[in-house]
């Protein structure tokens, strides 16, 4: 597989399957008992710290650790909008990446307070980000049913880790039929989280967006998308019923089992515009067929 | 589907996909804008008390929250193999379970330190979880690959809400060829802890099991399983690299990608007896071909 130029694909940033620290090959046996080498995807801890607290331990491929660092923190409302960023500093062989804002004291009661009900079970600071998503509204934002068989189409073909390696989530920031941002990652939410690193660093429209995601569409991937301000949410997965909840609540459109010419959209059917004709879509071949990252 | 008797199967607990609580009917459209319903697995949420503290809040399908909870607690090493268990009352209305023990005291500095550096991205207690398995050694359990074949042919044919509404994960407690408990969750995790609470609820032996599971082999499933003193983990997923790492470290048996004949061994290959001829093994068909829960 030849490193692949982003640009290639319209990407601002793709994935770097040839990237040596991001897989390696393991010695192992098949089913037959005979010697067989697997390419496998590295997964490394990194802690964050926001100034001088310690925030979380994150198991992630660890290939952009300040967008994941800045996007874990504004996603649990850890990080305003408001707040100034005036550094983060990743150090690779401490395993640490720092946020450093410009005023660091009013955060500590808030964060005592979310670390104390914040878990393990959901990956989620549960009771904030509901509180968060209280009178929500999203942008009214069509969505044509030819910009997610195209987008289909383009993601399913980029050369990813997954293909290379499997076991791996991706979730892609789109506008229209371009996929923009691919991100991939071991942990289950820092594939978004870099995305919404990445959006905040750069100060990106996100009204305009579509997140497309490997990932099951349960309530926390809702929230998290719609915390980010994305009007559209398609996942290669299913829903649970919460997600279909909160996605009607909050006005997002949420289109699932997003393969080959099929999908589902239990959100948002009025803002779905059928311009394509499903007949003209060829089923996911295998080749491209993705095994399901599982979690 | 016809509600299932579990001892069909020969199983001790299976699913109950008939269970109205676990799924509903939810209306949307399909790719040709065609009204169309799909059965949508349930999420609610759980809040965990260990005696008068709050510990976590959980997504589930609340189909065992008694052991989800004991076993997220001894999963988390909240709960130590000799802390008695006086009682744990599940309130359905309140949203809460609550495990009491004889003694508590001597956990209040344990979890607020604990509680301090777990978080969200990893769904884990990193730290005391990667402490408890310094120097831990699995029983050095042999596998043979009839096992093998013979559970994933049981459980893809088990009827389940996986099957039912999708984007679920399953994780099931084996012994030899024989599947006994059978759990399924929409939290990640949720699964396997349901399991390690019945065990612990019944003081079941753990050397002689095996963990079947849709998900990914990383870190922190293999370090739970570790702890539970199971020896054996199969997944239809794949690998991480730190997930082989740590199966190597403690003695365990590392068995991915078990999809129809096929699968990778890439820890415990010396243990493992090829007893079966992979030829006379069924690919996997499309019917009980799970396609993959995402995350």
């Amino acid at each position: 597989m030849s490193v692949p130029d982003p640009m290639d694909h319209g990407y601002i940033i793709a994935p770097n399957p040839a990237c040596a620290d991001l897989s390696r090959r393991v010695q192992g046996v098949d089913e037959t008992g005979a010697e067989a080498a697997l390419s496998v995807v590295e997964e490394r801890p990194l802690t964050i710290y926001l100034n001088r607290r310690e925030i979380v331990t994150a198991m992630t491929i660890r290939d952009y650790p300040e967008y994941l660092a800045l996007g874990f923190l504004a996603n649990q409302r850890m990080l305003c909008p408001s707040d100034k960023v005036t550094g983060i500093d990743y150090d690779a062989e401490s395993e640490v990446v720092v946020v450093r804002t410009a005023i660091e004291t009013d955060h500590e009661e808030k964060l005592a307070r979310k670390t104390r009900t914040s878990g393990c079970a959901v990956g989620t600071v549960f009771g904030d980000m509901m509180a968060a998503i209280e009178g929500h509204r999203l942008p009214p934002a069509p969505l044509r049913t030819s910009w997610l068989y195209a987008l289909s189409h383009k993601i399913n073909r980029t050369p990813s880790l997954y293909l290379k390696a499997g076991a791996i989530h991706g979730t892609v920031l789109c506008q229209g039929d371009r996929p923009l941002v691919y991100m991939e990652d071991v942990g289950r939410h820092n594939a978004v989280d870099k995305i919404a690193g990445w959006m905040r660093a750069g100060g990106a429209e996100a009204g305009d967006k579509i997140i497309y995601t490997t990932g099951r569409l349960t309530s926390e991937m809702v929230i998290k998308t719609a915390l980010m301000g994305i009007p559209i949410l398609a996942s290669r997965s299913g829903f649970t019923a919460w997600g279909v909840e909160i996605a009607n609540q909050v006005g997002m459109t949420l289109i699932g089992r997003l393969r080959g010419r099929r999908f589902h959209c239990l959100s948002g059917k009025e803002r779905l515009i059928c311009d394509a004709d499903p007949a003209t879509v060829a089923e996911d071949d295998r080749k491209h067929h993705r095994k399901g990252a599982g979690a």
